[in-house]
């Protein structure tokens, strides 16, 4: 079964599962039920999974990539809202997009999994059968992790090894001025299948349009930008990348302070779905509104000098992957503005998502 | 102030602090606090921490070692019983235990927080002060993390990278019948200071003697056998080794299944602490007991060929380290016994911890 198939929107997942539960066949019976979805061992792992830490043979003249990522129940994710595939997914998604965002290529995981004992066993597989269908589709080994009880909410902690060429690592600092700002795919979507879930869970309405079906679905299944985010790394066409997890206010700020420089967003620009534009059309808000804040979008964000911006446009477009231009990195004294909002340049003071936070 | 002066055993935590909130100072405001805590830029970290992931160097010539573990409230631990900084050492040390059972030097790590908004900073700052100061004892580098809210308990989840020379990794695997079984330090301590912290709760006693004071110690700061461990993979002693994280009646299990092998304990070897001894001896109950059974003892249950044994313990003597030999590998076909539990040679049915399952 493929990941689009498990797209079971808006059913709740734990009412179909009466079966064993995590409490019955105990971590040990657990781990190897994890161990049998594995595919044989890896060359590159000698050891296999099931020691107390895994042992991976490093590719020569390469440097390392490691990031970590947290999704925690009833804040990150909801289960009444998804299938447990979708929130699996996501999990290793987010951190294969952190890999991407650095131009490394990401070749292997762990998973540390808190769940409640009272837990289905199959919403469990559903979970590590979701990673691992993307893990899959880009050459990933699941290689270790952690399973504990839980008391409440579930909690996926996954962790991601990557490799890059020396020197070759695209970090958030190294834009200047005169560069240009791109992001791939579309900007927004993502908040928007998130707004639907919300209103859909109050109201109780089950249906989607195509529209909001489509929304949804970039929700759930953001597509990391890895092989992408790898040419940029390895071409050295990327001054400064970042991917778009807290929303494109939020991260083009990261961006800026990290290399002290400004921008300035041309807000018309901002790619936005068709989906999204008929959706925000409905409801009479600006499209751009969802671009700009919208989080979990999981898009690169990043900058290239004028002279390498040819380069990007024609490699993007071989890959069939929409990459756009939306503005301009500016000295820090100018700060960060929004062209075209209403027709004139305003700071930008939108704000993506932050944790502790209230919005 | 080193880990040991921060032992406060017994009092509440939570009370000492009415300061400030993480819900004060939001996401970021916290991030910069911990970036603060953290030694400057180590020269194998040429991106630094607060990218999108962590750029290393990697020794040439080296396998790289993985391993992840999560610290779960009220499964692993209470804040009401020690203190956060206990908290978060223990969160490194068993990460460190896991590296050092392979053979391997820890040489980083990663940290994911999940932690209620209402959590004061102080609290974070403790256990972060907690990881980093056992980090420094054994060179360890924060890398880079997550922090997350969390609805309800918190959740410590610590990402160790370690290295080993190539082949030299020491699997749980290999023991062959004729090995000698070896653990290093003494056994079921913590699981003694784990009963005492138990039971004062029930009866709200504060005061503890200077043998409990001792026990609960060993609970809250193991000490992972890095140094030992590492000597172990570098000289190829040890054939098979895992840490004491279940207790010894599981973990030997895990091991001779991993060899297909069988033991025999001989329960008078097994190493008692003079504290433990002398708790036991007060309640009436054998102190092997806690041996056998006691989980996060974070000592190394290794295996070593005849010829090599005294190597061995020389080795550990010049290190101040106690090894203790407590049996002998024999052929899967004869099982894992102990001898001299009531005189006489009886299969081991002791199980040590298991998550989801009911003791």
């Amino acid at each position: 079964m493929g990941i689009e198939d498990a797209h079971d929107v808006g059913a709740e997942p734990g009412a179909r599962f009466r079966a064993m539960t995590l409490n019955q066949i105990g971590e040990f019976g657990l781990l190897e039920r994890i161990r049998r979805m594995v595919p044989a061992r890896s060359v590159n792992i000698p050891g296999g999974i099931g020691d107390d830490a895994a042992v991976l043979r490093i590719p020569p003249r390469r440097q390392l990539i490691v990031t970590t990522d947290m999704l925690v129940e009833a804040v990150d994710f909801d289960p009444a809202y998804g299938s447990f595939r979708q929130i699996g997914y996501k999990a290793l998604a987010a951190n294969l997009s952190d890999v991407a965002a650095m131009g490394g290529r990401p070749f292997a995981f762990l998973v540390g999994l808190a769940v409640p004992g009272r837990t289905p066993v199959r919403a469990v597989d559903e979970i590590y059968g979701g990673m691992l269908s993307l893990a899959r589709r880009h050459r990933v080994a699941l290689i270790g992790g952690d399973i504990s009880a839980s008391p409440t909410g579930m909690l996926i902690a996954v962790t991601v090894l990557g490799e890059v060429e020396p020197g070759r690592a695209v970090l958030r600092s190294g834009a200047r001025a005169g560069d240009r700002i791109y992001v791939t795919g579309s900007l927004g979507d993502s908040r928007a299948g998130l707004e639907i879930l919300t209103k859909r869970k109050k109201r109780k309405k089950l249906k989607s349009t195509a529209v909001e079906s489509d929304l949804i679905r970039r929700h759930f299944f953001p597509a990391p930008r890895v092989v992408f985010g790898r040419l940029l790394g390895r071409r050295g066409w990327a001054t400064a990348m970042i991917d778009l997890s807290d929303g494109l206010a939020s991260d083009l700020r990261h961006l800026c302070e990290a290399g002290r420089v400004g921008a300035r967003l041309e807000s018309d620009r901002l790619p936005v779905s068709a989906s999204l534009a008929a959706y925000a059309g409905r409801l009479g808000r600006p499209a751009k509104d969802y671009a700009l804040r919208g989080g979990e979008d999981f898009e690169l964000l990043f900058t290239v000098r004028g002279k390498n911006a040819a380069a990007v446009e024609a490699a993007a477009k071989r890959m069939g992957l929409p990459v756009t231009p939306i503005g301009a990195i500016v000295s820090k004294h100018r700060g960060i503005t929004v062209a075209g909002m209403g027709g004139r340049v305003a700071p930008l003071t939108l704000r993506g998502y932050e944790h502790f936070r209230r919005p």
